[in-house]
């Protein structure tokens, strides 16, 4: 069968959104194809909206409306001031805010330290977080990253550059998540949850 | 947190894409916001693009470039004319035409019968296909619909339109998969293999 090249770019396209593939996008590009609710429209409409209207805070990095930069996050003076939370996406901030657990600043690196995908400390946003130390009197530093090997090498890292900085460092804590019983947890969780254990008072 | 609307009218938009659920639309807005390869301005041109230059064929309904229609398909003079494959979606026609395994015409339902979905003989194109085959002066229809209740419906629906229309019907076979084992197939596929037994010569 004729290759069709918009429908080929279109496929293309798509595959380049996380966690798609050729087959996903295919499938994708004949349903937008076949629509007839004006889909595509509506699609590249929001696409074009929101490439122009949302961007990363230049500050810490969370998404934010174009014309609110630094973002809400980063000048709401009820938040705590002197602690910065570092997490990996700009999504994490959404969900650490959405558990209310923390009320303090966020710096998001876009990504971590990853030998697959050739990413090094110079491709993550370190610099401006060490620039924010200072300028911000920043006195404790969160560092929220999970729990694969690519994070803890980005952990160590950050540790290190930090350790001259006068800054107490912090990492979330690793343990059972909640609802789960000790009967159904990983070797690896229980571990951790065993190591990083607190004394009850 | 505060909600953006560019980036929640992202999110709906990429929600209907078949197969996307609300979470992973909001990672993919996410990877598009964070995104500095340009990416959000790529899709929507090829959205538009192939919004213009891709349509369903006004006759079989397969994808066709909209200076080619109707398509390459039902057009080029070398297949046989004289038989219409009926199959769901542009996209079977695709698979089809890979398989290598058929020469005829194709026509596109653009769904199946549907109790769930609410689709009806009307929200098919069914009229279309009805008045091909005098027109086009059809002697077999194959209808390649899959396996479950809701194809069997649609299959059994169009022998019985198509039986006072003088045209032969059949149906695609069902049975084992190449490479299978009876070992590993399951009950019903074995049961449709055996009815579906054909006569060795």
């Amino acid at each position: 069968m004729k290759h069709l090249i918009p429908l080929d770019n279109l496929i293309a396209a798509l595959s380049r959104l996380p966690g798609i593939g050729k087959r996903t996008a295919e499938r994708m590009a004949l349903a937008l194809v076949e629509d007839s609710s004006g889909l595509p429209r509506i699609l590249a409409h929001a696409l074009l909206e929101a490439d122009e209207g949302v961007v990363c805070c230049s500050r810490c990095g969370s998404v934010t409306l174009a014309a609110e930069n630094p973002c809400e996050l980063c000048v709401r003076p009820r938040r705590d001031s002197h602690m910065i939370c570092v997490v990996e996406h700009p999504g994490d901030i959404i969900k650490i805010e959405e558990s209310g657990g923390y009320q303090g600043r966020y710096h998001a690196l876009m990504g971590k330290l990853s030998a697959m995908q050739g990413k090094g400390a110079a491709d993550l946003r370190v610099d401006t977080l060490l620039k924010r130390l200072p300028d911000e009197k920043i006195s404790e530093v969160v560092i929220a990253l999970g729990t694969d090997v690519e994070s803890d090498a980005t952990a160590s890292y950050l540790r290190e550059v930090l350790s001259t900085r006068g800054v107490k460092v912090s990492r979330i804590a690793f343990g059972l998540p909640a609802g789960s019983a000790i009967e159904y947890s990983d070797a690896t969780t229980l571990a951790r949850a065993i190591s990083g254990r607190q004394e009850m008072n």
